[in-house]
């Protein structure tokens, strides 16, 4: 499944010289749909530094004149911090598509990725841009094209969707700095569901609160992130929401899971359920406690089912935003109860740890509420990764 | 300095058996103070699993028909979520101490740091207690090997105090785990001012805020953090409170940057410094996601001045946390100032990172409040020592 399996969709990935490997490194998506049929929706990064694209495609989408009908996406550089002269390179890159394209600039989105704080090579982007509008096909391959060209670090693309009476499919990139409110990460999804901006915007908000909202990788929220759902109404079903919601909720978790299997230099993908929380929130913190936690990470890295650190970190969580009593709480790691009623329990010799998958669950059996947040362990590869990457 | 400078102290330090290394695990200090004359202040960790120590240390502070006049501690097990049996050998640490020394048990307070969930060996710290009883000794020697017997991953025993007309001393461990709230830290102080216990914890109290608190090395809380004041009121001196808390605080700051140089695997000690914030919580708030945010800290480690690591730490701060203007951020990286108006000013090549010293400054331009965080950097070494570390 590629972004171009929904029908009305075309797609474009070529290499403009961004990357100095000379990989594919830009992309460009159009939604071909009647503009009667068309919809747009987006969910963007929380960061109060937003980079300069994300300034722009916020301020496009909530511009009730226009409905954005292309993106243009390119990794290589982040536009971030990059001073008033950033955003004048992304209302330049949306200028060119535009002019490639004969829409109107205020019809493209743009989503960049890369390094903070340095200018684009512009000169180099706009030349790309028109390739990739020469280039732009309905093929599957012109969609792969696309899916690799806004790779950073990743070893290799995501690409998810189901199919049905109408189609829901999407791409993404991010390999680190996964976090909450979205990771570093820009997704793309495509669907021929005939829908209105209004119910595009309502699945998306849930589908990504339910998905990459709950990936914390290392706890780091990008300037950048932005998830993007593009309707060309093309199939001619209009879907009920609920169901609506529920396929861009799968396509987003699928994408979700790829994006935390290739997580920089990871070696365990770890799913941590709580319940018995009070409320939602309430589970959500003590998973990101959990999550947040470097000593529990480090340790599941060297396969030590160390329980210790997971009940001091739950116990970090303080009683206002997650009400439990101490001694009612368990933990499981691996289904191997290791703590019942916060008091060791099963020896944690039976815990094996060599497979990638993880699950820690905890429960704390103080109300109805469960969450699942994911995260890697805490490598050498990571911290290798991290601190060895040109700044 | 030692805890046996001041006058009116005594303190032994022994091998019991507890580490496997034969190394010095067990320590007693004694006030001997004259009853009257004496006082005594505790603060403890804020995470909801407190060991049994804990558990115990709290309750007798707490308990207004009695003053704790003696400190016992091991290192080599924490008794910390060993079930009700280790709140048992936590009171028959605490009887045997009070009767070597011919006080009440509820006179002992007990502290313990080591491995999580395991029983303590308690025939071994028995026979300890009797032997450090036999060698307590108001010398330097006494106290130095009381500063060696709690150690854990410490690399070397952390000294620190203030001579005047009276004077005021301390003792800690901690190398790991070094978070909010404390450290997985043990602090006992000791000074021979004549003081009420009032004075004493809100001095302590003072003290800890200004210095443990702020001391986030790796973000996760002990259950056993532990600061202890014991007063012997042996120099008849009583200074105002102001200057009082001000020496307890020149004490704990020089532990605790002590304890920095010491965590475990760091190659950097950080001062994260973020002024202009509105108020002292939201400077805290800043520093703290800063201190977090494992992309800054392998950076640091990896000698890359990557200040879009830091804007992006400090934009994940919610606004209602901390008030500020995107474009009125400044950034400094040991005094270069690198972003100005939340844009690029001076080149990141100025940043020389290759001292073990590390200063970051964050001016918010709103408001006149201000608060330092110290850290230190994600490294090779912290990955090891923490997946490597025995279960």
């Amino acid at each position: 499944m590629t972004i171009a399996t929904p029908q009305g969709f075309r797609a474009a990935g070529v290499a403009c010289g961004l990357k100095s490997t000379g990989a594919k490194d830009l992309a460009l998506v159009v939604n071909d749909g009647s503009p009667d049929a068309c919809a747009v929706a987006g969910v963007f990064t929380a960061n109060r530094f937003p980079a300069a694209p994300v300034q722009w495609s916020r301020a496009v989408l909530a511009d009730a004149h226009t409905r954005p009908r292309a993106i243009v996406l390119n990794s290589g550089g982040a536009n971030a911090s990059s001073g008033p002269e950033g955003l004048k390179d992304t209302e330049a890159m949306a200028a060119r598509t535009a002019e490639q394209l004969g829409i109107s600039p205020r019809e493209v989105l743009v989503c960049s990725t890369g390094l903070i704080g340095e200018r684009l090579a512009l000169p180099l982007l706009l030349t790309g841009i028109d390739r990739a509008a020469a280039a732009l096909d309905t093929t599957d391959e012109a969609a792969q094209d696309a899916a690799w060209a806004i790779l950073t670090t990743d070893t290799r693309p995501k690409q998810a969707g189901t199919q049905g009476s109408y189609t829901v499919a999407g791409m993404a990139k991010g390999a680190g700095m996964l976090a909450p409110q979205l990771a570093t990460m820009l997704v793309v999804l495509t669907t021929d569901a005939l829908i209105t901006d209004e119910i595009a915007q309502t699945a998306l908000t849930r589908a990504t609160a339910l998905t990459f909202d709950r990936l914390d990788s290392d706890g780091c929220m990008s300037t950048n992130d932005t998830v993007l759902l593009l309707a060309s109404g093309a199939s001619g079903i209009t879907p009920p929401l609920d169901e609506f919601a529920e396929r861009v909720t799968t396509t987003c978790h699928d994408l979700a899971m790829q994006l935390l299997a290739d997580a920089e230099g990871a070696e365990h993908d770890i799913a941590i359920t709580v319940d018995g929380a009070t409320t939602t929130d309430a589970a959500l913190a003590v998973g990101r406690a959990i999550a947040r936690a470097n000593l529990v990470k480090a340790a599941i890295y060297g396969h030590d089912p160390n329980w210790g650190r997971i009940l001091s970190a739950v116990g970090t969580v303080p009683e206002e935003v997650a009400p439990y009593q101490s001694d009612q709480v368990d933990i499981e790691i691996n289904h191997v109860r290791v703590v019942k009623n916060g008091d060791p329990d099963q020896p944690r010799s039976l815990v094996d740890l060599t497979e990638r998958a993880v699950t820690i669950n905890v429960h704390l059996h103080a109300g109805p509420a469960q969450a699942t947040i994911w995260t890697n362990d805490l490598t050498h590869a990571y911290v290798e990764e991290n601190s060895a990457y040109p700044s």
